[in-house]
Order: structure tokens, then C-alpha cells, then sequence
């Protein structure tokens, strides 16, 4: 009898066929009592086509007109989805961002929610009405429309569940879940059940794209219930809530995976103070995402620097480095592009001991090298050759014995301590 | 040096090759030192694609979900066209209706324009940009969006164009400007170089598709310069403008036609007072828009009653025509779908004598059978057997002159008047 924000990815409305199936999931939880807001995708692939046709237009589209292009999208999957609950005879209404006033700012293509005045939004629902809002858009304050980024439906979901109180906000998409790793890759990858936000946040940082990293951040502020599951099943999914006593008995959650970065070292390069604020100003200015950052020990004053940089912007990045690497009198710069980075997650870790040493250990164990490693409290992200990725995995996958379910019983906290 | 209107339609803009050449004629216009809007239609096909999804989702759609679906069609176009004039380095911006604050009535589907509060429009054209208008939508006051209904962007245009006191209102077509009637049919149908509002008010509402009614009504009322123009070629199209002088030395300007309408005839029907109100009153209750209206003299008190409607809503009016009649003690009804109705239409009617004799007797010449006739102050309707629409058409242009361009001559005065 509560409030409930339904989200539905591209894959699950890419056609008419898959819209009616999600009408009906939508009817059913309205049908139990529930007062429904429905957040929309546009259909799969739409958004690439759009975009193609603004390169087409334009070789470097402006961001603006691109957003009034891509946000055509969701505008009209939820009118098809409003006119098939009303074929079904429900009443529906379909809202745009700037309906529901998702107010953002102006970085279009990747705005940030500023704030929801959805007055409009509340009275449908008080009328009785299923909403269906067009996901990824909002406004600004002149009214432009502005997109929220790759994923971004996910965050009008999340959004609009924190500023209606809701009780859930179930996001539907084409898995059944969050997995301790890519099935893709490992078999015996396994549902999760239960994950705390700060772990998804990590997961979904370090490459796993169940769901956007933005959206878990604005979940865990406004402590907004997630359940991730599938459209095409009736299995229960992911539950991403906040951090609870049984999760902190699980040492390693799942593991998460990235290969779209690659490096650059700068070798031979002066260690003395202001040297790193010279080689990462530029890149900061040109908006290069550094990720890791790594220095080796420092010998006749000299020391190597190493840094991953998104791989698309790689060839910009080393036009910047060369040149400051000349001015400080560096021997050379060298990149690479063929790494892979292979992160472990876990709220565990914080309490337990040995996480880090038996990673390493494991991946020692079938000879992958470890060129560079970065740790968080509860995350610990190491970069290897890019061909030994799925090796990897596995082998981390067994080690922390993700395969196996956690059982409810005291025995649970020693999952994972296996193997060493 | 002024502010120029102008609409592209969507054979104009079918294509990304014909936005780019409609952003080429945008900016030759700007470069001669217009402020210019431009206000374009949806890609061509595009509407119908979107009406067939519509359908798709539900048998009877609803207007309000429908226009939030078709109203994609121009947003597509508008950032598209945005985009080419970028590529080219022009400022250029594109606006939706609700930016625009095109405030209309909520009939959605045909909604009136009710406002104009384009003060954003303003704005941008102040600080130089091209400003690029989706065509065909607006906004009702709870800011629901809106469509004007089919050919929609004309009204935009003249709305706009009335809004901002511009100059020149330009409608860019697939045709040359407007003929004299349909060169498909008459071979020397002549491009007319300027008609009046009343005049091309007719010819619209006789059938010429070029512009749409009410966005003639609407630059009549606002006197609106309209200029339509072909934009696949820098040829003059036709001015329309108000009524002048030259204008009525012409006896007639124009043949224009509809076969979208189907005749009902209603047999014996007691004629007293009140019948009428009981046939049509059921008809309006339904939606049904009745055009011609013939009732024959009485004979025994009995009366024969015959009028239009559109083919598309023949069967649903039949239906209601039936139960009346029997109520009425009509002998019979019968139905006629195979009739087309032709109209000659010019303000010079208005002091010219015997314009309808020598239309019936150029009809009769051919042994063509006149079943209903209509009038009005400037345009003559006759609705004949359908089969003999091209040659009705033929024979009046030709009894009419139409062919011969008008002289400038007070010999001007007797164009028309032959063949008698």
C-alpha cells in the first residue's frame, strides 16, 4: 500500500511486444495496492541512432541540441507505455523532465539533479494515476533540456523515489541481478542477495554496469531502497540497501572489472615537490579522468611515474604528458594500452585481515603480474595484462569462494578464508 | 534588415542532405542581414510512423498520449537543423512550443493557439542566434503538450511571425507556390503570383493542401505577409496578402477540389418544422461535421433531404441518419461515396455578374451532372459524379481562362468573361 517507482532499461521496452509485458508487471503491483511511478529507457538502440545523426549533422555536435535530439527517446517510450496501460483500461499519464520539473544544471549531456519540484507529479498520483515519466531528462533553470548522463534513467528513478518517500525503487533490466562477477566470464558467478550501498557504489565505479554510479550515490544520501531484478522473470533480484552486521561477515562481495583504460609512465622524471601538480594540471584542465596513480621509489633522485587514463582520450592525454615530460627533463613517456583493471569489494574487509596478500597470492598463483594496485577501505583494484582479465577473475572468484552461497550461520564469517 | 518567418515542411527536411541544404538557405537569408526564426515540421513519413505506433499500443489512442508521442517528430527536426547551421558556424538554438510558451487551448490533437509569450525567443534573437522552432506543438496552460493538427506548422509560422511583427512570413514547399489548381490535373495550371487572404482562405478550405486553413485565417487576422515558395529551387512563389484593386479585376482566381466527402440522402421526409434540427442535431452530437446541405422542394408535404460528410465518418453517421429516419416516417436513405466536389473561388465574384451560369454551362458542355451546389460570396461549389472530377477541373480552367496569365492591362478586367 506504499509507494512504488518501477524503472524499466532500454532491453526491457525495445520493442511494442516487451512494452506490453512491462504494462502488465506495472498493472500487477497496481493491482496489489501500490501506487506506481514508472521511469522509461528509450527503446534499445534508439539513443545511438540519435546520437549517429547528430554526429552526422554536425562533426562535434553541440551538447545542448544533442540533448534536445537523444531526450526525444524516452518521450517516446512513455507515451507508448501510458497508451498501452490505458488499452489495458488503467488510467495513465506520461511526464516529461520538464513535466515532473527534474531541475538540473547546465552540463547537458551529464547534468546533475539540483532538485525535483514534482508538484505535478504528486497530484497525478493523488488523482489516482499511474505516472510514466520519460527517464535520463530534466531542465535547467532557463528551461533548456538538459540529459543525465549514460544510465541516467536509473538516476531519475532513484531521484524521484527520494522526493516522493517511496517505499522501493525496483529497477528492472536484463539480468537477474547483482552478480558476484560477470557470468560471462565465470560460471559459478552468483546472485547477491543483499549488498550494501557503499559495496554497489564500488562495484558499479569499477565496472560493473547493473547499475549507474550516480544513481547508488544519490540512493545511499537519501537512503532510498533499491531492488535490482529482471523484466523478463518473476525471480526475486538484488536488494541494495544500507550496510547491515550480516553483510560485514562477508569478507569479498563480488568482483567487478574494467578494460576501457589505459596507461601512460613517464619515466626517469625529477622527484621533487610541484612535479606531479605539473604533469596532472594539464590533464585536469583538459577534463582527462585520471585514475590511478602510481610512483616508484625514487633513485639518484629520479623516479617513474605510472597513471591510467580513460582510453578515448589516451592520444590527448600523451600529446599533454610529452610535452610537460620535455620541459621537466624526463627520459621518456611510454603507454599501453592492452591492461585490464580487476577490482575486489567487500564491507568485510574492514574487518578482517589478509584480504589483500591473499589476492595477490591468488593471482601469484597462475602467474599474472601485478603492474599497479589501488586500495579504499573496502576495495582493493589491481591492473594487470588485459589477456589475463578472465583468468583473473576466476581465480579471484574461487578464492574468495564467491560460487558458494553464504550461509545464515556463525560459520559465514569464515567464507572466504579458505585457499591460503 | 528585418525579422523573417520561415516554415519548412517535411519533404523539405526528409532527409539530413535536405536539412543541410535548408540550413544553407537559413543562413543565406541570415548573411543578408535578417534576424531570422525558422520553424520546421517533422521529418517526412515521420508522423505516420508515430501515428501507426500510437495505434499499435492501443486501438483508440488517446490524444493527450499521442500528441506527447508525435510532438518527437518536430523536436528531432529542430535540433537537427540546429546542429547543420552549428556545423556551418552559424550561432543557431533550438526551442520546443512549451519554450516558446505556445499556449494553447487542450484540445489535443487540433489545439488552438490561444497565447504567444515567446519571450525567450526574443532573447535569443537578440543575441544574434537563428532561432529553430519545432513546428506543430504548444503547450496548454497546465503545461501539457499540445499539437495544432495536420499542416500545424503553418500556423506555428504565421503565429509566430504575428507574435514578432516580422516582415515576411515564408513557407518553404515541395510546389511552387500556389497554382491555379492541381497541375497534376490541368497541364496549364499557372503558378498565381499574389491571392488574397479570403481567397486563399477558400482555396484551402476547397481542398489546396499548400497551406492550412487556419494558419491562413490566423496571418488574416494579423496581417501576416505570407510568401509560399518552393525550397527546392530560388524561383518567386506566390504573396499572400490582403486584398487589393488588381485582385478583383480577376473574376476568378482558383479551382480547387475535395473527394474526401461521401453524400447521404434522406427520402420523403415530412417537411415541417423542427426535421432539420432532428437530422443534424444527433449528427453535431457526434462530432460529425456536415458541409453541403441540400433540401429539395415539397411535394405532398414530403420533402427530400441530402448533405456531406467525410468519408470517414459516413458509416457512424449512417447509422444515426437511420434510426432518425425511422422515427421521422422517411421513406428511405441511401448513401453515395463516388463524388467529389469542385469549387471556383475569386473576390473579383463579388462584382463580376454571371460566374455561376457560365460554370454550369461549361459543366453542362461536357454533359457533366451537377448533383449539389453551394455558394459564398467569392467561390461557387459544385458536387458532381466523382469519375468526372480531372475533366470538371479541365473545362472550368479552361472556361475560366485560367491559363492565360493576367495582364496588367485594364484588358485585365475582361479575362474570364469569354466563351460565353
Amino acid at each position: 500500500m506504499g509507494i512504488i517507482v518501477q524503472k524499466f532499461g532500454g532491453t526491457s521496452v525495445a520493442d511494442l511486444e516487451r512494452i506490453r509485458r512491462v504494462a502488465k508487471r506495472v498493472a500487477l503491483t497496481r493491482d496489489q495496492g501500490h501506487r506506481v511511478v514508472v521511469v522509461v529507457s528509450a527503446m534499445a538502440g534508439e539513443t545511438d541512432r540519435l546520437l549517429a545523426l547528430a554526429r552526422e549533422a554536425c562533426p562535434e555536435p553541440s551538447r545542448r541540441e544533442t540533448d534536445v535530439l537523444v531526450s526525444t527517446g524516452e518521450q517516446v517510450t512513455s507515451a507508448l507505455l501510458a497508451l498501452c496501460l490505458q488499452g489495458m483500461g488503467y488510467p495513465a499519464v506520461s511526464l516529461l523532465g520538464h513535466q515532473v520539473q527534474i531541475y538540473t544544471d547546465n552540463r547537458y549531456s551529464s547534468a546533475h539533479i539540483q532538485a525535483v519540484a514534482g508538484d505535478r507529479l504528486r497530484k497525478e498520483l493523488d488523482q489516482g494515476k499511474i505516472v510514466v515519466v520519460a527517464g535520463f531528462q530534466g531542465m535547467d533553470r532557463e528551461g533548456n533540456i538538459t540529459t543525465l548522463g549514460r544510465g541516467g534513467s536509473d538516476l531519475t528513478a532513484v531521484a524521484l523515489a527520494a522526493y516522493l518517500e517511496a517505499d522501493l525503487c525496483e529497477i528492472y533490466t536484463d539480468v537477474e541481478g547483482v552478480y558476484t562477477t560477470d557470468p560471462g566470464i565465470c560460471p559459478d558467478a552468483r546472485k547477491i542477495d543483499r549488498i550494501s550501498y557503499e559495496e554497489m557504489l564500488e562495484m558499479a565505479s569499477q565496472g560493473a554496469k547493473v547499475l549507474q554510479t550516480r544513481s547508488v550515490e544519490f540512493a545511499m544520501k537519501y537512503n532510498v531502497p533499491i531492488h535490482v531484478r529482471s523484466s523478463f522473470s518473476d525471480e526475486e533480484g538484488t536488494m541494495v540497501v544500507p550496510e547491515d552486521q550480516e553483510m560485514e561477515r562477508v569478507v569479498v562481495s563480488g568482483i567487478a572489472f574494467r578494460t576501457d583504460e589505459g596507461k601512460i609512465t613517464i619515466k626517469k622524471v625529477p622527484d621533487r615537490p610541484g612535479v606531479a601538480a605539473r604533469i596532472f594540471g594539464p590533464l585536469a584542465d583538459e577534463g582527462i579522468n585520471v585514475d590511478i596513480i602510481v610512483q616508484n621509489v625514487s633513485e639518484d633522485g629520479l623516479a617513474d611515474m605510472t597513471f591510467t587514463v580513460p582510453k578515448g582520450e589516451m592520444k590527448r592525454a600523451m600529446e599533454r604528458v610529452e610535452q610537460v615530460a620535455k620541459e621537466l627533463g624526463a627520459r621518456e613517456v611510454t603507454w599501453d594500452d592492452q591492461i585490464a583493471k580487476v577490482s575486489i569489494i567487500g564491507v568485510g574487509m574492514r574487518t578482517h585481515a589478509g584480504v589483500a596478500s591473499r589476492m595477490f597470492s591468488a593471482l601469484a598463483s597462475e602467474g599474472i603480474n601485478i603492474q599497479m594496485i589501488s586500495t579504499s577501505e573496502i576495495k582493493i583494484s589491481c591492473v594487470i595484462e588485459s589477456k589475463y582479465l578472465e583468468l583473473a577473475v576466476r581465480v579471484l572468484h574461487k578464492a574468495f569462494r564467491l560460487g558458494e552461497p553464504p550461509s545464515q550461520e556463525g560459520g559465514e564469517a569464515s567464507r572466504g578464508e579458505g585457499d591460503e
